[in-house]
């Protein structure tokens, strides 16, 4: 007979075992917000099962989540100033911040060490130490003692950020001090005049050289050239395309960068925009079957995938990014808005917010392969993210 | 008193925290091939300091390795036809497959199903099951009856692989026969003739579309559109610039790919040449201060980096990829051939094989900002290769 010793023994050797043997499997896990429910959840992209539901106390609108380069946490950003942190090889919560009354975006610094959060009330840059997760700074955002919201807020090169300041038209770059000293405090490192009111949405091209915002109500875009920075930022027009693009509030992705063009999709007109993103001149526009709402590129290059609000809200128009010409326009279920490919292209995941399901789409036919069943699901973010730049 | 059926339950629930609170915090890891002790060596990124040094029975010379996109396993190929698996969790290794008397390379396809070896003998393609981790196929690498040597073989669109026959002058593109059925065998999809003899290092562009080999002491190259297949490959030669480039054998990774530019080190002519990705014609060449081994471009594109053999084999030349000029000259160990970005570009790691020390490298400022020793150390792989395109 066993005395309780060994008991005890045998136990922990199995434990160990088990512990050990229970792939985490990181990589293979998509996080999907299910809006209405207030929860995250995390689905596996090869059972296409939820393996979590991680219940966050929060508004998820536009909820935007990052992840460090370590593959240890992930941080999400909600509409009522929270910043809620996940543990990503447990797949739970990890833990929350307030940082504002409402934050609209973040991003995750190149070393994984700061997270910086884009608020508009009150207007400015929280800077959060990811090593002890706390609120390490608070940049406050106003020009001339008038206070201003912060938007399209993406990483920069050399461990900056580069964001919007929504009511004082300004671009701002901020970074620390002593640039190689990671204990340095943040601050403003450049501050560019935008080339129009209210500028919001933010991309960074993926060579880290320009950042380009749009304006509100406003047919221009602001770009700043961070090779070869300038006071101003330059104003690029749709030309005869829009007088008024984009028109309505900015969706983090309704632009895309894809090799030579940048897309950019403008909701009101059932308008593509093409910008050579070389000489940044407005090219021409793609004809789109409805309001579009984001613009994804394939991790390939050669498509671009439109989805769209109003009445076309459950379609994805596929074009061609060389020829610029429609290849197919898919329909599935409704309010389909976000949708996310693997990293190497060889899927599409695609939440319909009111049928209440998440697809999966094969690319190489543009087969909806499989499905399941989710609550409210909205924004789609794959941990591969951890290792992109502008995100 | 506690009876040993609370202590076992008090031990199990120490030990399941224990388990869930040790972080793994797989994609903090580098992998780093050490030649002369036959190990690959785990390094954590934030540490550095070596975490596991998985012995592996194999010649580690030109050893290459991939990681599937779960972050579960990675795959190191080797010249004594042994494709070794590593747990990336554990750290540790997870088995041994023969695939042929001497491999030159591997590839992962886009869904992580399927891992390709490049075989020299007997030559050919080894199709490996990655669920099962068995050899699935053998495609015999063979034309008119003779024996070929399969070299330059990546991952492309659509779950295929591309190679060059070295013996036979042709390029493979190698996919499933029923491209949506995941139990389908591989097959010999598309076969193109090379534009000069003996085909050998390739590489594919990160949209996909265009894959272009070296020939073994020539001075062109081929390159097959594969958006506008033809049956021949085309020639691209280096024009003036040189009649036999390269001169000698390859080095996965001597050319680099860097938005409108490609870039070729050419062994033996001290220079770097520069080739237009868009018309693919070839544009200048850059002085090197010696013989080139690797290229490898920066995630931001800014820069090129390239490593040398001979009397400068300790230096790293840093070239600028708009102005084509050098930025400096860095001096660290001896025989530094490989090094490595993080996936977002603030540091470099660079092996040092004959000092036996792996240097930590600051992109911002060029330093030196750590460095271990090590055994003899070569190939550095990070785990973010995983979600890469054509490696």
């Amino acid at each position: 007979m066993l005395r309780p010793a060994s008991l005890l023994a045998a136990a922990f050797a199995a434990l160990v075992c088990a512990c050990s043997r229970q792939p985490l499997r990181v990589g293979s896990t998509l996080y999907v917000v299910e809006r209405d429910s207030k929860t995250l959840a995390a689905v596996d992209m090869e059972t296409l099962a939820v393996t979590a539901r991680i219940p966050l106390d929060a508004d998820l609108r536009h909820a935007s989540m990052v992840f460090d380069p370590e593959l240890r946490y992930g941080y999400v950003a909600t509409r009522n100033g929270r910043l809620s942190r996940v543990d990503l090889e447990n797949r739970s919560f990890a833990g929350v911040l307030e940082t504002s009354k409402n934050s609209i975006g973040l991003g995750i610094s190149q070393d994984g060490g700061t997270v910086a959060v884009s608020e508009y009330e009150p207007g400015g840059v929280t800077i959060v130490d990811t090593k002890t997760f706390t609120v390490s700074q608070r940049i406050a955002a106003e020009k001339d003692g008038k206070p201003s919201r912060v938007t399209g807020l993406v990483d920069g090169p050399d461990n900056t950020f580069l964001c919007a300041l929504m009511d004082s038209n300004e671009i701002w770059q901020i970074g620390r001090k002593d640039q190689v000293d990671p204990r340095s405090q943040y601050s403003v490192m450049r501050r560019f005049r935008a080339a129009a009111q209210n500028p919001f949405d933010g991309l960074i091209t993926p060579d880290g050289r320009y950042y380009v915002n749009a304006h509100f109500n406003s047919g221009v875009l602001s770009l700043v050239d961070l090779w070869n920075p300038e006071a101003d930022a330059r104003k690029i027009s749709f030309g005869p395309a829009s007088e008024r693009t984009p028109v309505k509030m900015p969706h983090m992705g309704a632009w895309a960068s894809a090799g030579d063009k940048i897309f950019v999709a403008a909701p009101g007109e059932h308008k593509l925009h093409v910008i050579d993103a070389k000489t940044l001149a407005y090219s021409r526009s793609i004809e789109l079957v409805g309001d579009g709402v984001y613009t994804v590129v394939h991790p390939y290059m050669k498509e671009v995938w439109v989805t769209f609000s109003g009445n076309e809200d459950g379609k994805i128009q596929i074009i061609d990014t060389r020829t610029e010409k429609t290849i197919r326009v898919l329909e599935t279920g409704k309010k389909v808005y976000h949708l996310a490919f693997t990293p190497r292209g060889d899927r599409a995941f695609v939440s319909a917010n009111a049928s209440n399901e998440l697809y999966e789409i094969r690319t190489s036919d543009y087969q909806v392969t499989r499905k399941i069943s989710m609550n409210s699901p909205s924004g789609i973010f794959g941990v591969w993210r951890a290792w992109q730049i502008g995100l």
